[in-house]
């Protein structure tokens, strides 16, 4: 029994300065995690207790389909990732740190090297496949921007776990009885999810699925079909059907197009001074040319050039995820200094490409199809061209799904209308393939006695994220509500009586009672302590059945209430126990 | 149930090349650890359940005396350390790193300060005392010589408590709570130990005890009493009854004693060139000055000279434990060359102390008491001077307990001859104080309305090492022992039958039997693997029990092993289930 006169917490009535999302705010104000450096924080009593309930849920799910756990460390020495170039393609997000003789570690972000390596190590057989080690660790990654708690830390714990298999049948089995398994563990947390495509991003690899739980906080942009089932996070979304529409244009011709600093200005200045024969000029029917600085893992830097229908904006996101591990920086004043040629607001594709005068790679948007006719820059101040078409007057270096997705795009599998969310990123599921294997020499005798390389899997979920997530899923104004599979305890008594032994007598009583009958029990017996502020304590710990002994008792009830359903219930004292375990075997 | 047949291990013949001490080469060759980095293993799936099992004993019996758990991050900020000056004191111990943003960072070795600033940060009054918090938590240190496998890692876990109390009789009462604990929680572990007093170290502090398990591959040395209940680590022994002896001495003179580069030397040339008027000279009447480095935390250095009795040597370990956080290095050739007042092998005392010519700090062995005359260095080649007497012919900065302890030496408490022994550090309780709390801030409002510092008490114990020292104090020469508590499995059962289906059907409803009597259960239901082999393998993976289903069973009966007692007994079949259960009901 947690008693609440001795339990090593405080409530605080102020949010905490630096926080944003409710999660944060409250985990903090209920005594839950407290802040110990940026992006690090303290598990205090009843945190660990939610992380703990989580991280068994995570085993149980993962031990259930033969994964087996392992521990690495999370000092790892620098040469296993040079092995897969891992350790200079983290860039600024890795912790790198010397030993006192000068030797270069890492603070592991993801372990795919040792778990290779250990295999390596270990196995050598067709027969020894397929297998799956997990381990549920403290993992390290030196985020530009810590935020939101626990839901992006620099030091965090997750689970991770690896495949390994001898082909491509046996990897898509271990896919997907891991991705069965997620679904298993976010239904027991009752986080709520959905599957979307994914990128692959630094980790290489080919089919990839992300279980987002669809929350307005979250960082990840996802979109889902209103009429098949496809989902994407926004970052893999590829473009839907396009309508080529007319091809056929004029001679590109250059127009003088004096002060129009803005897409709509020039549209406007078109519309007068050279309207189209069929129909007025749109933003659609501008070609814009988005220039971007991309910076290597190595620190060098070289521009690339996106040119996407002027009517959408460049998703940088979507950029980053198909530039990895590169970084995309802005294209600064500078850096047009350096580039002359690069006219701001004017630069058209007529320059542009490795091929071409500038050098300048050159990517497009799926949209500006072969054959399309674009009013864009002419590469001169106050100019743009008109009828430029994509094939007959410039070419590209290839396409690039970098333009922002809308609500309302059409599926790319069937056309119907997109929706788009906002989402958490709970879990992750990924084919990885032989890249690791292959960098790592990690092969296996066949039936043949032929040596084959490995083909693996790896599966991550943030266990600490998963804490903030719930909380992000059932707060309410009062506070937390914890499911009752990940609280701290299953029901939270209060002593409300104005100090007669009589209420506290009983409290302790059926509060024994209760935890005899298998239940955990919080009980606030904190004396000078008024019943106000226990009541709004225990909504902001959120237990999910509060029992509140108070002034009812002498008239032989007591209050019952359900924190997830918001309702409360008067009960017969001699029925109090009865209806707790009952309530407590039957809601989740 | 535990298959062979898919459980990630192998067993290895041969010893790891890096091993040196039996439970790292037994827990390598057995497939429960596995090198990852220097001073850093992974920990497989069979180690991975043993390192749980010991971390859940220590987890009820920290519950069990009211000890919260909460769970601090590795990665701390300096400042937080800086408070302390704990940043530099830690020296070269410490893994310092910086994050993207150039700010200093450290893995934390221990959490003394977070403990602090955590209560300081939630508690406010002498009602919230007493206070116990602990974490089982990852710890870095950057040892000069990692070494023994788990017995001296780098990355390591262990179980940090700290205790905060109003008052010295508060902090001995939770400093009694915690040893009480390490007592059960070594019982249960079968660990035996010793509680020797030790010195306080780096920490600061007072009263101070370390649990040593006195296993010969420990780093630590330790005395007992032969009559009387004293222990101690050596580096804490105090000097026992002094027999000042003679203390009346003739004038200091001086001797020309060429060739005498030994002590012995200088006895035999003594004994023949002055003779005593009463014995003859021996070792013990010399005054060796031996003189050393310290090297501070901040990187400075400043010579020390240390005098003994010429029949004693230094203890480095000793002179460490007094001088830290000062590290201890050789006088070098150089060194001298700065020196050049120390004559190499006729250092004397008339030239040393802070207040002499040379300015160099002098210590002494209590043994030179005040009074005391002695042969000694002249501080000229081939020369040293007899009858100095301490007091009258020089004096020094104070004493230091740094001679080296010898078997048969007195006991401080009683006199009685001291046994010397080796053991390894399995626990350490610490009474702290105030010194955390002074410099941090930590002060509670007492009974009367007035600020009081808190006093604290720090409890350790490792618990990867505690799996390592388990496996010391119980392998035999054909691998581990565990005892139940802490075993992967109560029992591995070995099919051992000549690929008839008779043997694997009885061992597989024998497993699932003992399974569902609630033991737990490895089964080597591997193929194609003889029966030596797998017999090897059940002895070096150590289960309590080992049952051998093979060619006894067509005569109708199994053969069950105790793998610590070494017994084996034929067993009727039909009562194979009743036999084990009671074996593992019944034995520890």
């Amino acid at each position: 029994m947690l008693r609440l006169s001795q339990l090593f917490v405080r409530t605080l009535r102020d949010d905490p300065a630096d926080a944003e999302v409710p999660s944060h705010k409250l985990l903090v104000r209920a005594g839950y995690i407290r802040r110990a450096a940026p992006g690090g924080y303290t598990w205090l009593p009843l945190g660990l207790k939610v992380f703990r309930r989580v991280e068994t849920v995570v085993r149980e799910e993962m031990d259930a389909i033969g994964a087996q756990e392992v521990h690495f460390p999370a000092l790892l020495p620098r040469d296993v990732y040079e092995a897969t170039n891992r350790w200079t393609e983290y860039g600024d997000n890795l912790f790198r740190l010397k030993d006192r003789r000068g030797a270069d570690y890492l603070l592991g972000p993801t372990h795919e090297e040792m778990f290779t390596l250990l295999v390596k190590d270990l196995y050598s057989s067709y027969k020894d496949l397929p297998l799956s080690l997990y381990q549920i660790q403290t993992k390290y990654r030196d985020e530009a921007r810590p935020r939101a708690g626990l839901l992006r830390g620099r030091e965090f714990s997750m689970k991770d776990s690896y495949s390994f298999d001898i082909d491509e049948q046996g990897l898509q089995h271990s896919y997907d009885a891991h991705r069965g398994a997620y679904q298993r563990i976010f239904d027991r947390l009752r986080l709520p999810y959905v599957i979307v495509k994914a990128m692959s991003g630094a980790m290489g690899g080919s089919m990839s699925e992300e279980f987002l739980s669809p929350l307005d906080v979250g960082e990840d942009t996802f979109v889902r079909c209103t009429a098949c089932d496809y989902a994407a996070n926004t970052e893999a979304v590829t473009t839907g059907r396009i309508d080529t529409g007319s091809t056929e244009a004029s001679v590109a011709s250059d127009v003088h197009t004096p002060d129009c600093g803005t897409i709509d200005a020039v549209i406007n200045y078109l519309n007068e001074q050279a309207p189209r024969y069929d129909r007025p000029w749109t933003a659609a029917d501008t070609l814009k040319n988005v220039v971007i600085m991309l910076k290597q893992p190595d620190g060098s830097r070289e521009p690339l050039v996106i040119g996407v229908p002027g009517n959408r904006e460049v998703d940088m996101k979507r950029v980053e995820a198909h530039v990895g591990p590169a970084e995309v920086e802005p294209f600064t004043d500078t850096d047009f200094e350096s580039y002359p040629m690069l006219k701001r607001g004017y630069i058209g594709p007529q320059i542009l490409g490795k091929e071409s005068a500038s050098g300048i790679t050159y990517l497009l948007d799926p949209r500006i199809s072969i054959g399309t006719a674009w009013a864009t820059g002419a590469n001169k101040v106050d100019t743009h061209v008109i009828n430029l078409v994509h094939g007959r007057d410039f070419t590209a270096d290839g396409t690039i799904e970098a333009a922002e997705v809308l609500d309302g795009d059409p599926c790319p599998m069937c056309g119907a209308a997109l929706q788009i969310a906002r989402g958490i990123e709970i879990g992750h599921v990924f084919q990885l393939g032989r890249k690791y294997a292959d960098k790592l020499g990690l092969s296996v005798l066949d039936q043949n006695g032929k040596q084959v390389v490995v083909t693996m899997g790896s599966y991550g979920i943030g266990v600490s994220r998963a804490v903030a997530s719930i909380a992000e899923a059932f707060h309410d104004e009062l506070g937390l509500r914890w499911p009752r599979e990940v609280a701290p305890a299953d029901v939270h008594v209060v002593i409300a009586g104005k100090g007669d032994d009589s209420t506290s007598d009983f409290a302790e009583a059926l509060s024994q009672q209760l935890e005899s009958s298998g239940l955990e029990v919080i009980i606030d017996d904190r004396v000078g302590v008024s019943p106000g502020v226990k009541f709004k304590d225990a909504e902001l710990l959120g237990m999910p059945t509060i029992v509140i002994v108070g002034r009812g008792l002498a008239q032989g009830t007591i209050e019952v209430r359900d924190r997830l359903a918001g309702t409360k219930v008067d009960v017969a004292k001699d029925d109090a126990a009865t209806h707790v375990l009952a309530l407590a075997r039957s809601t989740p």
